[in-house]
């Protein structure tokens, strides 16, 4: 019996079994990636979000973030997102590639309506985010579905490095129809 | 007497007192953060580094990694970086922009002498970082200075959240003389 990041599959669906635990719990370090992107003026950017939705059939993660928020900005100019988690405890790098789709309003009311209460704040700030203001509190939250979008990401590449006593680093793309590659770590 | 994450200089002094930490030490949290760059076909990329020095005065950070590694081709066509650390403990995330030279040779064999023989082992492999193996194990390693690189990172922006009971957020810019200024969050 080989150990789970021995094989290529193993890697796979563990990484997704992380993935799909970050959804369901928000304690799991695979909830809070680090996702970056490119502004406008071409700099990368990376900034923490919550992971909110994981379909490894239809091979999609799903963030949420408020649509007057910096990185809304970037993905219109560049609609494309790079995934970065570390799950310490099994010593295993996730990096996923993703194009992005930007859903707002009706398409996206069924899941502002699963969005609890206190989740909500993080939607409609006043100023918007990033805007330089005169104290560290002088804004307002006023929790509104018109700030609310759904960043829908449609994985093209997953690149995956077990960091044991030996290194073994291993790609999937959408190219290759998933099938995996072993790569030099 | 406030708390540090209430004013803007006590932000930015706990901001560069953890990334000091975490060079000095390798079980910190700041030791280990997510490096964002921009592919050469135009992809944001992210991945685990370590940091191995933080100048407070100079406003640099520094990283190293193997010249043959996919980072290095991206950097070349985009020299510029984003680092994204987050510090549990404190609730702190730390975002920071930065331009890059890649330095090597006998520019950085004085750093180079003073890698301990157990890191020097992610400098030198064969075949190259990201190139496709038939087996997962299918790589030798042999330390070699040839492929060791330091990333010479110049800080131009730092974007710092305190997720407390309530949230903060400062940037600190090159621009403004590192100046700060509250930010919307």
């Amino acid at each position: 019996m080989s150990e789970w990041f021995e094989t290529l599959d193993g890697l796979y669906t563990m990484a997704w079994d992380q993935l799909e635990q970050g959804v369901a719990d928000s304690s799991h370090p695979a909830r809070h990636p680090s996702l970056a992107t490119i502004s406008q003026s071409g700099w990368p950017e990376a900034r923490m979000v919550a992971i909110r939705c994981a379909d490894r059939a239809a091979h999609v993660l799903d963030a949420h973030t408020d649509i007057f928020s910096d990185k809304i900005a970037s993905l219109k100019a560049h609609p494309r997102v790079a995934f970065h988690f570390w799950i310490e405890e099994l010593r295993l790098q996730i990096r996923v590639q993703a194009s992005v789709e930007i859903l707002t309003g009706s398409d996206v009311a069924h899941l502002w309506a699963k969005v609890p209460q206190p989740s909500r704040q993080s939607y409609g700030i006043t100023p918007a985010p990033g805007v330089p203001i005169p104290d560290a509190l002088a804004y307002v939250k006023d929790p509104d579905q018109v700030s609310f979008a759904v960043l829908r990401c449609a994985i093209e590449h997953i690149d995956l490095v077990h960091l044991g006593q030996v290194h073994r680093r291993a790609r999937f793309t959408k190219a290759r129809d998933w099938i995996g590659e072993w790569l030099s770590p």
